[in-house]
């Protein structure tokens, strides 16, 4: 219901002229909200390079264009996003800090826009990370988290070996970044993943009416705010590249290989056949 | 209730001598530990550039006589403090290292005397952001916690921009500095602004009889553990300082002098004339 | 029960050859898993230099065979640790580097093998302090945690006044630190201190099963992962060196002695007698 609901209110408001609702991201600009809905929801909103350069592209327009306050970064159907696109990141895997995903990353990272996501359902690997990056979240109480990176073999991206540790405590940070678990919505809530439960039939309104508030207060001084609350000693740009670096590495392993071909091959991964390495 | 038995007690045990009820800061001293009441309750405990060299007197006074062992802030009345004294600050607004707020911060940065503080009502800007350098905090259960500085075109201070996202985690930091949200006692014992809840008739006994246990552990030991967990990479101090030379730009910034001159004349500030720049 | 029972299991299983029950530390390996299990129930699994030794020897075990992937730390009886054993300790106190106990704390500050922590009983001194450098820590609900070291006239070690603040949020750690307080199982689990508390007699079989879901997840890829998420600005190694530092002075301290004499002598330490040192 709220998918279908809210692009179609979208449609018509949207003021930069009609899209198609098969478009993978839907953007709206409404009293100074830049709404940027993920929409592939028969994907799961998967990501693919594709998708990364539109949000990457809205956040851009969000810091160029004055009238822009706040983003809001949501999902339609029952999934926020499964996370990366297999089939798409397969054929072109992030390595260097040009790939689509890197620059989302880094964008990100440096941005002083205000950021409020709506996860309208459950959020896998940067579905999850990306709430790192946001500034305010609010989920869906059906909603789950996971990070399964090291059932793929490859590694924690988008800062998230160092923010997790640094805003969810250490052990909740092993749970998702080492172990591959799944937390519930209420977990996420105890730990600060997110900010605020809601229930799905009152999400978009909620966050809707809570951005337009945010529009209204002072722009530039709430962008120093976030900028001051983003310093960091190690910068997150930083480590968002050395996390590539390790990407990189990890990408080639043997235990990302074994981890891609059975997912392709549709068989349970063998790892136990590296055990004999130290 | 609380404020009156408090007064009287300390009006009849201290021993310095004795001191007007109009004081706008009390100082007691009783088995090492040294009270510090702000008082001016018919102002809610705003603060004025008086009350800040008071405290920072008082802090001083403990690091240099060696009977006192723990430093107890609270004040009387309905409120802990509600922030800075706007007319005070509008007529002797804080921007170098020498204001009474600055120099009263980077005693609290780098003190090792344990600080207690029992928050008997709400507390509003610098009455929230002091708690982040006390060592254990008691608040009533009817307290609320906010730091609206972004409605007033200024940015952080105390170092909150640092210590908030460390301590609260992200989230919880962005909804107090970023978006001028009220959160409850509840939500502050939660993310670990505050220690402990404790019922309105019981703060003043409760917090005496820890603030004795204290006392009574080794004090050079105590302190050199304040030391090593206050130890930081970028330094405190460095980012007290940091933010008030940020805080002086916001300050003679669009956006604070109209939230200044609403404030003075009675009236809503107009943050949208403003919206055309980027 | 648990106690007896596990250590039969143990017993039997293991593939080193015999122990007797009366070695103070048991270890097994079964399916990947090394579990090191601290084995003095009379003395409340208090840790001597000889203990630290051989967990030590443990975790470099872990590093070197091929086959074993996760570590389960965990004790017989009652209680997890008492922590130091004061007799021990005193005869034989932590200084330099190469002190058991700083040699261990070095490796588990620096290995990426994953460490699970089963928590059977109440975990004082380093018994807690150890839980910082696991990445999973299960606890029953009848456990208590504390770390008293400023009524020994000490300070905090295992890098705890560096990662506590960090990870459990400041007033926590001033809480464990600086005040000395015992917290329950349930405040373990609100600070993050502790991950999953658990009924007494599902203690084992719960851990034993999560610990080898971990060591069929893909050994290399999650140590790189723990191995990012453990990457510090200050390192933790830098911090605890310079704990054991500030150790040894305080060990030397008046405070110190007056506490470890009050400890043999069996009466209460008098600390007061140094309140005229500012």
């Amino acid at each position: 219901m709220l998918g279908i609901d809210y692009i179609k209110e979208s449609i018509f408001i949207n003021a930069k002229g009609a899209f198609s609702m098969t478009d993978p991201v839907l953007i709206n600009l409404d009293q100074g909200v830049l709404t940027v809905t993920f929409n592939r929801p028969e994907k799961k909103n998967a990501m693919t390079n594709g998708i990364y350069d539109q949000i990457n592209e809205a956040i851009s327009r969000a810091e160029h264009e004055a009238q822009i306050k706040v983003v809001v970064l949501t999902g339609t159907g029952d999934f926020f996003s499964a996370g990366n696109d297999i089939a798409d990141f397969m054929t072109q895997p992030p390595e260097g800090e040009t790939s689509p995903v890197v620059k989302l990353l880094l964008r990100l990272a440096n941005t002083d826009i205000p950021i409020v996501a709506a996860v309208n359902g459950p959020a896998i690997g940067i579905g999850t990370t990306i709430l790192l990056h946001c500034d305010k979240v609010y989920a869906v109480d059906s909603a789950f988290f996971s990070t399964p990176f090291v059932t793929l073999g490859v590694v924690p991206e988008a800062g998230s070996s160092l923010l997790m540790p640094k805003y969810l405590g250490y052990q909740m940070a092993a749970r998702l970044l080492m172990f591959a678990e799944r937390i519930t919505a209420e977990e996420a809530k105890d730990c600060g993943l997110i900010g605020h439960l809601c229930a799905v039939d009152q999400l978009t309104e909620v966050v809707a009416e809570e951005a337009r508030r945010i529009a209204k207060l002072p722009k530039k001084t709430i962008r120093q705010a976030k900028r001051l609350m983003r310093r960091n000693e190690e910068t997150l740009t930083d480590r968002i590249v050395y996390e590539m670096e390790q990407f990189g590495e990890a990408l080639r392993s043997a235990e990302s290989k074994e981890a891609m071909a059975a997912f392709v091959e549709k068989r349970s991964p063998n790892f136990a056949q590296f055990d004999t390495e130290a």
